[in-house]
């Protein structure tokens, strides 16, 4: 789980000597339902890269690096055309340099003298933004990479509140450690959790896989500090305040365009002295939203509900049961009394906390879930899940070898419109790739439940062309066609992947002009001259293609 | 508990015919620690009241009263010194008109011609602000008060989502009638209650008493519409969302800076089935908190938590215990036994919800509380708080008839300041009044706790000078030496009374010049003249002695 002494790849998710290959059942699966061959997509070799020079920026203070493969590093996120991009050496723009400030002085120094020179700055944390938030895009403007790495570590604990301040540059593992070692936890698990960043998580309204239970990041942080061309901003900690609008939940998802977020105060808990995650099947789609809903709405206590579709569910047994004839047979004869031709929905719900109140909150669930006429399948899928969760995302350059491309995209909606929102986006997808002749199948799961609503999870997958630019032009024809169609369909434009450059132009369907004007006018008055992460959340720009 | 046909009285608290005299062991009490006699503040006659014409308006569409004690009527919120003013005929302005638009349409049509012709307009609701957030400035611009009234009711309802839309002007007995009938709850009880309205909780980011439970306003509102000059704005209800910044927390506490809420749609809940409120004696302020605090960090299930500091509790348990001379006696034995010479300080504690779930809560609160050393004094203290509790404001009318003043003031901070705020803010209230040789007994509780903290609520008593613009004077006094002290300790400027006008002099010393400049261009770009709520948040002018 330890981030230290691992070296990012440069052209692909996560670190070196990582991978998920595909298990051969999901293999299997997909060549079944993508039709023709899949061609692999080559890797270039990103070591040979001689980029042009980054052109020539004002004198900066602290370390400036111009070092090819370091503006390379810092060029793009980790978004499935990132991927494409950067394993073909098709990348279109760089940094021009790579600042790492050593402290809050150096910073403002920095934004100060860009801002004169007009010299745009995106901030970095672990880079790994699914929406283009932290790309550099081609264009006359020079542009430097602000890598928060130096702002890291723990550097204040109020024990009494469970208050621990964080560096903005501080990754997942490295915010648990010190916390795990005074019996805390923040409890936020994205699953970039290995790679993102504290600061990353703030700007972009991240969610962990148990915001159920903990809260996605907008409830975890209590208090901020940032810095923007027109000087600092700190925003204490505070339990609750009427004074005034909630300027913290303006500073979460403001992705850069406020202010570089250089620490961030959050709301920690007591170490769970227990956790378990248990699998059911639930009859259909349907039915297990109801599920889901109802464990919910009744406030049973838990931590992670995850609600695979039939689909999601079959692929998922598949995988899992590849080899385990006895479990598989056991599922058939079940499903036959049932009378059901298909496995159904499968549920993941977990608690954690003491040990009593684990086997509680897991009693009760199974007693809803019983009601809902759900097959208890134990512990085993869980574990599976927790073990591998953190890995998923390398299965998408394993599948890039392969010739297929897979990226996934999400949402959040009340519940009365979950299941239209579902087959909306299936819909769009699939009819976008059928007008190439080809296949989108299709995966969703339902996580991150509230009272009045659910996320919605999607996973999709089409071969991969050899060309790099058609392949980018395929998932933009797949990303459009399924944003209008999730935004008709009542659900919001990003539940926790945030806006980035690629979501942008729709910004204003969601938040209206009136929400927009705002957002811009804030941005102004705190950075005047527009250096700050240009393209990402307020230039409405279509960027799916750069 | 209804509101309907229930006429607000003019001059004071709430509806006609209600009142709150202080009891006999109150009254003692406060003539023991007030040094010298106390003279009753007269009452004038409102009826007879002729106030000047309202000044000439543009013709502005719909009702439009100019009649003159609907006028007086929304002049003044009901703080301390509006009491003061309105009992004593002393009100610096009145608006030129009272208008009730009948819709949007009406509404948007209002702020267009006020924008154009730079008329004042203040939003009205329940007309309850604490904090001078309704009151109309005298000065050379034209002042409409916009009453809400019209906006009224349960507009919509997804039920499996949970979810209510009400009109702004919806009063909270209207709210929760409706839901009741469908077996649902808001669960948002702020003391004003019975006559503060929807529209007025969103714009002030109002807590209700179970807060604990169903969480402030800010965490109940999914959806909000509101219309500017520049035009409309609806946020869509969404669970959760990472499109940017999360807007809806921008309108929470606009005070009307940012538009007039027209209507919100609200989480709800099941109704419980069972409620139920305890009593317990924990040794000392101090052991109190821990209690508290040690109860919220377990996540216990309470829905009320509610600690009343040394002198509080000496208070309520004189009240209490008058005429009850047997559990005084028992009282008295307890804490001799326990080698005390107070009584230590009076927890109340609640659940709501299924009626096991109840006694689970209350068990378990019960076992944490036996651990810190508590006298469990069962359902009594509760049950009298409860049936009280939306009466308490009209002690305020009562005791200036008896020439006493009494006004409360709240805050939250961190679990780790807050006994140190609780002792800044008493010594500044004590010490300023030791400068005019008078005294100013001071009560605490910590309320709405969260696991990061709480709030703290004082009630202070002054004698009440008869010239009114001396009792004025000395209130603000009182006010700013708090204010100066509380957030010198670290405190919020406000828990849930919300900024007003009163304390927008310190909102920067809170949320920072950068917070300051962002409202400001916000509100600057939906209502370019400035004519919403010109007094309140945004304007630093101390407005205390108008």
């Amino acid at each position: 789980m330890s981030a230290v002494n691992r070296e990012p790849v440069l052209d692909g998710w996560g670190f070196a000597g990582e991978s998920f290959p595909p298990p051969a059942a999901l293999w299997a699966w997909l060549q079944e339902r993508l039709e023709g061959p899949c061609e692999p997509l080559p890797r270039w070799r990103p070591h040979r890269f001689r980029p042009p020079a980054g052109r020539r920026l004002p004198k900066l203070p602290g370390e400036v690096s111009t070092e090819a493969l370091d503006r390379l590093r810092h060029a793009r996120g980790r978004g499935l055309t990132d991927l494409v991009r950067l394993r073909t050496g098709t990348v279109p723009a760089l940094p021009d340099a790579v600042l790492r400030p050593a402290d809050v002085a150096e910073l403002s120094s920095i934004l100060a003298i860009c801002s004169q020179a007009q010299v745009g700055v995106v901030p970095w944390g672990g880079g790994t933004s699914v929406t283009g938030g932290v790309n550099i895009t081609a264009g006359p403007q020079k542009m430097i990479s602000l890598d928060l790495a130096r702002f890291r570590g723990l550097l204040e604990l109020d024990d009494a509140s469970g208050l621990a301040t964080f560096g903005a540059g501080t990754p997942g593992p490295e915010v648990e450690r010190p916390l795990a070692a005074r019996g805390l936890t923040l409890g936020h698990y994205p699953q970039s959790w290995e790679l993102s960043t504290v600061g990353g998580w703030v700007a972009t309204r991240a969610s962990g896989q148990e915001s159920l239970g903990y809260g996605g990041i907008e409830s975890l942080v209590a208090g901020v500090d940032l810095v923007a061309p027109r000087g600092g901003w700190s925003l204490a900690p505070q339990p609750a305040s009427a004074a005034g609008p909630d300027l913290r939940q303006l500073v979460l998802g403001s992705e850069g365009r406020l202010g570089v977020i250089h620490r961030a105060t959050l709301r920690v808990s007591a170490r769970p002295q227990a956790a378990e995650v248990r699998a059911a099947l639930l009859p259909s789609w349907s039915a297990g939203i109801e599920a889901v809903r109802t464990l919910v709405r009744a406030r049973s206590g838990l931590h992670l509900l995850r609600l695979s579709d039939e689909l999601e569910t079959g692929v998922g047994l598949r995988v899992g049961l590849a080899g385990r004839r006895l479990a598989a047979a056991l599922l058939r004869r079940w499903l036959l009394v049932r009378g059901a031709g298909a496995p159904g929905c499968l549920l993941l719900y977990g608690a954690a906390g003491r040990p009593r109140r684990v086997r509680g909150a897991l009693a009760a669930a199974a007693s809803v879930l019983r009601d809902h006429r759900a097959l208890r399948l134990g512990a085993g899928p869980g574990r599976r899940w927790l073990a591998d969760r953190f890995r998923h995302p390398y299965l998408r350059d394993a599948l890039l070898d392969r010739g297929v491309a897979v990226d996934t995209l999400e949402t959040a909606a009340p519940w009365s419109r979950l299941e239209d929102l579902t087959a909306a986006v299936r819909t769009a997808l699939t009819a976008t790739a059928a007008a190439w002749s080809e296949r989108c199948p299709v995966l969703a799961h339902v996580s991150h439940p509230y009272p009045d609503g659910g996320s919605l999870y999607f996973t999709f997958f089409f071969r991969c062309p050899l060309d790099p630019e058609q392949a980018v032009e395929r998932w933009a024809e797949l990303k459009r066609a399924a944003t209008r169609a999730l935004l008709a369909a009542g659900g919001t434009l990003s539940h926790h992947h945030g806006v980035g450059a690629w979501h942008a132009p729709w910004l204003e369907d969601e938040i209206g002009r009136s929400g927009r004007t705002v957002l811009e006018r804030a941005a102004a008055a705190l950075d005047p001259d527009g250096i700050l992460s240009p393209a990402a959340l307020l230039d409405p720009t279509d960027r799916l293609e750069e």
